[in-house]
């Protein structure tokens, strides 16, 4: 059991982590760091934190073990901070969704005998704050280490043991490729979520409604993942701008010959297309990433 | 209870509706016609209808109901024939996620007197063939007629009556109106659901495997949908051609915006993007068209 585990960024993740902590006596203090008023209060209600503060240095004194689980835009901020404030002894890790950037900042801002161990849990939900995190959100999840020039294998291996612990499966890469695959994967998905929703949005009034309420026609997949913290995204798409523009480019190539198959209703092609997916989504199910029930199991 | 209803094309929706009219005893005899000989098999396994064959004019002979539920391709042939076989006596309807075109096909082909109520029932699941039907599919589930000049009051009142004996809530509106939402709730989404299952579909095996790996960090969402029925959507794709490549205009350019924003690193934006979409989200669920659960109530 670690004498103090800090978490800087207590949302979803953050006070997921925090349920597994308590749960499964991890340390002996958990100290919650945010910025918001509504976070800090509800944190509070919750009984998830030994110390919650809106001060960075107050919660990382004395902690072994440091959590960064804000928007990536805060990350500079907080490692110009740490800088000053911890030493070697302390282990700094994260949860960030993009990684080659993070990894850049921490290189450069943090000293050399820093401990930086970046990391990124596969999971999640649409939710946000506080209120939204879960116990066992991580079994059977992924977790994804991208060692940078300050990860060493001491601390490597205690953040290994930690998600261990809550159930996840581990994985090592370079930050370039967790942003190319997280590119495909994850904000690509994400962006043109946003963006189909986005379009509806727009449409005249009358219309919007009946896209709600026609929405069990294939919408209502796209909103769940588009109703996302629109702050973390914005973060993402910027951190990890140049893969995602990168794949985007190939999602647009597709798209314009798909546009073109259907104004030319070739319909041997168009078969091809819509042919070929569905072997993506058994491996899936086979893999245990998606359960295999229709309509994701959902009763409506 | 009718004496006989007749189904041409037995797939997903076609059982579902024969398992109603079995359990409701809604008819008689059940005909169950389908071209695929392995559907014609599975329809003998699932005993599900009186009469099976291959055969249109057997099927819809003395039928007082007819379901088309093929895909939208076959439409043309079938009026064709049940312009020779079938009266004015006979109520044809069907269940066709595509209007405008199928309804000018259904006034070109069939003679006046004839009786047509085109419909949609807003249900279904990724999953295809008679085996995939489900019992209680169209409960508390949108079905949207579009009358067309073959629309008498007494037939549309019938075939009104039967949905609602299977659960569904009625809505009238015209074939383009139809059409058009459709495009932007159900067949834009749909396109790009292929898209990018197909975008990954073509990356090298290498990356093909991780993006299994790490499926669940938006990416699997899509997959679901991609996996329906290749032929069906080819077809509604054609059909509906006009609609959708001009609502695919419109997500092609906030499209384009959206990526001229991650180029240009413009942070108010891109917020702006990811925030305006949480509501619709709020409105689908509180129209009862999704569930309030996190991850679609995924358990894993």
């Amino acid at each position: 059991m670690l004498q103090k585990i800090s978490i800087i960024g207590f949302g979803l993740i953050g006070s997921s982590i925090a349920r597994e902590i308590k749960k499964n006596k991890l340390a002996k203090i958990i100290s919650a760091c945010d910025v918001s008023n509504k976070a800090l209060k509800e944190i509070k209600s919750l009984k998830l934190a030994n110390e919650i503060t809106n001060k960075l240095e107050v919660s990382v004194q004395n902690a072994n073990l440091i959590f960064i689980c804000t928007p990536l835009s805060a990350y500079e901020g907080i490692f110009l901070k740490l800088r000053t404030i911890v030493n070697k002894n302390t282990i700094i890790t994260d949860v960030g969704s993009s990684k080659s950037e993070v990894v850049h900042l921490a290189e450069t801002i943090l000293p050399k005998d820093f401990s930086y161990v970046p990391g990124h849990p596969i999971a999640g939900t649409e939710e946000s704050g506080p209120k939204a995190g879960l116990l066992n959100l991580f079994r059977n999840r992924w977790f994804i280490i991208t060692p940078s020039s300050l990860t060493r294998s001491t601390a490597k291996n205690k953040v290994i043991n930690f998600w261990k612990k809550l159930g996840s499966k581990i994985t090592v890469m370079n930050p370039k490729s967790h942003d190319n695959i997280m590119a495909i994967t994850s904000h690509i998905p994400h962006l043109i979520a946003y963006n189909i929703v986005g379009t509806a949005a727009k449409l005249e009034d009358k219309i919007k409604s009946e896209v709600i309420k026609f929405s069990a026609s294939g919408f209502r997949d796209f909103t769940r993942i588009a109703s996302s913290d629109p702050t973390m995204w914005r973060d993402i798409v910027i951190s990890n701008k140049k893969q995602i523009l990168f794949m985007l480019q190939r999602f647009n190539k597709d798209l314009s010959h798909l546009e073109q198959s259907i104004k030319k209703e070739n319909k041997r092609e168009l078969f091809n297309i819509f042919n070929k997916t569905r072997n993506i989504r058994k491996k899936i199910v086979q893999a245990g990433q998606d359960i295999k029930a229709p309509n994701f199991g959902r009763k409506i």
